[in-house]
């Protein structure tokens, strides 16, 4: 069965590459993946696999039960896009004006899609039941995945595993990490509302854009001071704006950041650290502040004894050559919620192309369709192999 | 006819309020005030008194040339706007989005207007010749009063006088000093150029943010010790923008900003000195720059003998309570150009509101009109004091 | 065999406590242990092991050659002692002033002796040759093992084990690490050379105090922003003294500081980026610096086969109850020398007290004396474990 | 009497230096300069003019009655030394290890004891009395101006003099102010109460070097924002000394220094600003502080008449050259106490080298000794001066 299942998924790479590309030129933003939502169920409606749509907002949820009997194994991919201008000069460039599918989602959509019509091709030889998690909204904060669970999605499931192609490693590679991989990603916005006035009477005024930069330079001390060195861990402020004439001093100046952390621990201190920061940079000008602290997805942790069972059985796939461990990542994936509930790994399938590779959000990304396969495969075989477990 | 013209005078009170609420209505930036220097130019046309429009820029000089022989002596009001948005909650607000006369110059325009005006009607019993310049683009360096003395404005001219209505001052109070008045005005814009990047990823960055914000607090050092205490000297940066996205590390930072002196040395020493400064931001992160100092108005030093006789006249003007000396003013007055050229002097027109005063280039900035015919008696009253001399 | 070395080591606790509070209360500092060195002479002279004195230094190497073929592997014990006064009120405290064995190496000391007179006696069983490796100068930079290295100790050694007394672990507890353990510990010194002169006058100086806390603040900035949040690092000012007299601004000011990375490539990238951070200081103000780095000990990196070696073989060991893996430790370790050139693994043998437990380097610290057996069995039990490896 | 009073001046140059030297090799700290004060008494005790000891505290008042009707004017000269290493390389360079007459005390003291001398050779022809005010505790807050006013030394005096050597100006210079002189000169100390720790482990600590390093480049921004650009003021860290070890994070940081002002305002205005920096530095990292402010000397302000005839008569001194008004010094002294009292001018007697000359409390300050006939000729010219008022 299980050669039969990886001999289908080769015989399926041009639909998948037709499914992907057509993705592609559609793309949605995240939590208004209508169209695209309604195209997966469309398939899963052909295939005659049982669906259900709408889950969790636009999340769409497919199971085959298999012949034999075995475990419920969750397999998840998202089908959000960004909100990037296509840049590429492709025939499958993206027809939405600013939208474009600049992470990979498109292919994860594809390669489980046509993952679903392998297996059901063998439904009678297959143990336990697979659930087809298509997830919507990765992209944005709070995410597709927290709704879905919530909307019971992991029921009667006993593992998930997912994966994300991956730009950064040539095709047939899979990498993952046995705990942290993923980090929690929050962002902040601050405001110090000083007092204006004219640039040669600073004492009638509280400068605000003096306060910001004094707090920009204080902020770098919570990573430096007041976190365990050995806790990786980010804030970065990406914008600074104050001002509008040379000669006035501005009343107001905006910064907006993100954190980056992989524990909640880390990421209360920081939140309280930075507080403290803040409160200290307005006090010593009598300024005030408001400070809106966003916590998005938690740390993804991946569970030791599957993220074992990825690098151990993805060997076995036809075109894999390497699969190992690597440090985790400072990007954040919400695949992290289905961490939380249910023992599982995400792992990721390397996508290189063979030339001009442009990393992830970039308006030129694109990556290497060979690798869709592998995704599909990977998957598979760590479905079987934790049947086996 | 002093009496006669300060009695016209009380009675174009009302018409000096309408103009004054009409040019409030319709600001203009600097150096694009073509429909106010027509609205001067039309008041002059249908007072049948000669001028000149388009000088150098979009000044306007009428002559008045009184009944009398006498000296010629030019009256100067600006009426440039500045960028602000208007948000008093009065019938005469700005009309322009963002555009605001946040300083008074409308009121100094509709004064000597208005002057003209009464001046003509006992134009045959005035000594002496007026000038009545109307000054563009005082908010803005080069400024407007350099291409208008270029443009020969005080060619015949025997002395230049000027005022400011003053928010800090009640109606009825004239203040000047008898050399250094206004400072000298700089502007500056800093680039600093790091390198972008992921928000997660600091250390493939430089971040602009970071070592702009460096730089701003580090240049407080510079007035705080090293220049002497004894020398005023303000250093404000007034702008601050970097970055779009907030968890991408922004490239590039801007800043800009003014710096206000009453030496030529220490302008040149705060030069150097913010170079270094910026050099030494940069070189802790590696990062390069671009620094442009422009350097603006000279300090507006008035002539002892002319703001002494300011001082001595006003008093006799009705409505004029107190007439004193003050310290120096920190902010630029282009006025400064015309006393590097003739004698005269410049002098402030209190102009405080019974309640609610917002301070010069405040988005709530109003004055109290009843100063208006205070500006124009005192200008007259200088006018007069100098035919005697 | 095992079972008899184990229950002879068991007989020698109270030799074995007795030794180490005789050292405990003849501490010597580091690179001037002569008189423990002598002891530890002696102590194998006496057991008729062959051994050698100054080797590299105060170094004192034992072999003993078993009866049965086998590797030849070392077992590393420290004893040199701190600067601290001892503080504690026990029979056994420090009878030198300002000197104390304060970190447990008496203790390591004492359990290797023992562990050499227990192996003695069933010589004949014994398979292989332990090394005694018996280390002076740990507690200060270039240390001693890298001498004794250069002099040849581990000429004909196939791996190193040692082990350290560990105040946060409870008795019964084997702590060690697959990879990085113990930090790269640096340190550094930094004179900023201002200008001094009259607090009253700033112009006229340099203020070294502003410019070297304008470099504190900045430093901050190399662990936040331009090291990998993957990687942990450290960068700690200890000492910033400067100035006099209240009323002088001081030309001078000094800070010292400690580094902890785990790669030598970060190690490079701090020193250089605290290069860049103090010249951007002192270019700020046109001051000069000094800048010392002091390399200290390497990372130590066990090896990890050994490592998995000391956490399944230890269990075995009696009074052994917890065996497991810990983050790294950021303080620094010599043993990291040894890792460098063969095989092997450290670890930490847990020594809390019941109560009143004071940190390492605290002038209060004491352990508990029964962990003292333990960390001559688990080194026995290494021992053994990676003869049948 | 003049001429004559001049000519012994003159002759007297020889034992002035000898005087000088003598001191200057014999500096005594202020409040604590017992044999300073006997050698002055001695002095007197030898010339035979009636003096008094212990006056204030080491203060020494001696009174020279004229044979001639006139006015009772005071002369001060203060005669401690300053906590500083003397490193000049002069045969008469101080022998005190750390203490040093580094602003010229000595050389006032020698021209006030060898005018004593001259007026007491010439005592029957001269006018009015003289009390030689010999000050202890200049340089230090609370000073010894006050203690001795309270002690009733002006009780019969009209008006007081005094004068300082000055380096800034060449010998033949003298230079006063007609009403603000010298700046009211505090002191304060702050203790940032941090956390101590290890170097390695930051997180656990509150590292009080990098507070206070944050509030020394905080503090620059009171004088930078928010005092009156117009209002000079000085506001110094001359101190800052915390930690012990290198890779120990220091627990507590002191700072001390010095804040100058031409205003109480201006003064109440930093301290509570001051606090504010302090606060919010704190409050960054959870840390707590004391903060002592020391309100000390009040400005110096001459009285109008006494300044101006101090500038009109003192050219007529053989070997005075130039005589003018300057604008304020930034330093402190507490002669502002004799000036809230009584009539009176200081004023500043040029002493600068040929070449070489550093600065007031600099370890290699040496002034011109020409200038102490100078000084003691300028005194009694202002005191004859005032007779004829």
């Amino acid at each position: 069965m299980r050669e039969a299942v990886m001999e289908k998924i080769g015989q399926l790479y041009e639909e998948m590459v037709a499914i992907r590309r057509h993705l592609h030129q559609h793309p949605e933003l995240s939590f208004h993946e209508t169209k695209t939502a309604q195209y997966i169920a469309d398939y899963y409606e052909t295939l005659g696999i049982p669906y259900e749509k709408h889950v969790g907002g636009n999340g769409v949820v497919a199971t085959l039960v298999g012949g034999q009997p075995g475990k419920t194994v969750a397999l998840r991919a998202d089908f959000d896009a960004l909100p990037i201008q296509d840049e590429k000069d492709v025939p499958y460039k993206s027809t939405v004006d600013g939208v474009m599918h600049a992470c990979g989602h498109d292919g994860h959509t594809a390669a489980l899609l046509c993952l679903a019509k392998a297996l059901q091709a063998h439904q009678a030889k297959l143990p336990g039941t697979v659930v087809f998690l298509h997830q919507h909204a990765e992209e944005l904060a709070p995410g597709g995945a927290k709704p879905m669970i919530e909307a019971g999605v992991l029921e009667n499931v006993d593992a998930v595993f997912g994966t994300h192609l991956w730009i950064d490693a040539p095709v047939g590679t899979v990498q993952t990490a046995t705990s942290e991989f993923f980090a929690g990603a929050d962002a902040f916005d601050i405001t110090i509302q000083g007092q204006g006035g004219h640039g040669a009477q600073p004492h009638q005024t509280k400068d605000s854009i003096l306060i910001a930069s004094q707090l920009v330079t204080s902020l770098q001390q919570i990573v430096s001071r007041s976190l365990d060195p050995l806790h990786p861990a980010v804030i970065s402020v990406g914008t600074f704006h104050a001002g509008e004439a040379f000669n006035v001093i501005a009343d107001q100046a905006t910064l907006k950041g993100t954190v980056r952390t992989y524990s909640t621990c880390d990421q209360d201190s920081i939140k309280r650290a930075m507080e403290s920061h803040i409160k200290g940079a307005c006090m010593s000008h009598g300024a005030t502040y408001t400070f809106n602290y966003h916590k998005g997805y938690p740390p993804l942790v991946n569970h030791k004894e599957e993220a074992e069972l990825v690098i151990q059985s993805v060997m076995e796939v036809p075109g894999v050559q390497y699969a190992y461990y690597i440090d985790p990542v400072m990007t954040g994936e919400d695949f992290a919620y289905y961490m939380l509930e249910r023992p599982g790994a995400f792992y990721l399938t390397g996508a290189q192309k063979e030339e001009h590779n442009y990393p992830h959000h970039h308006p030129k990304f694109d990556f290497n369709e060979r690798a869709l396969p592998i995704c599909a495969k990977t998957l598979f075989q760590c479905y079987l192999a934790y049947q086996q477990k």
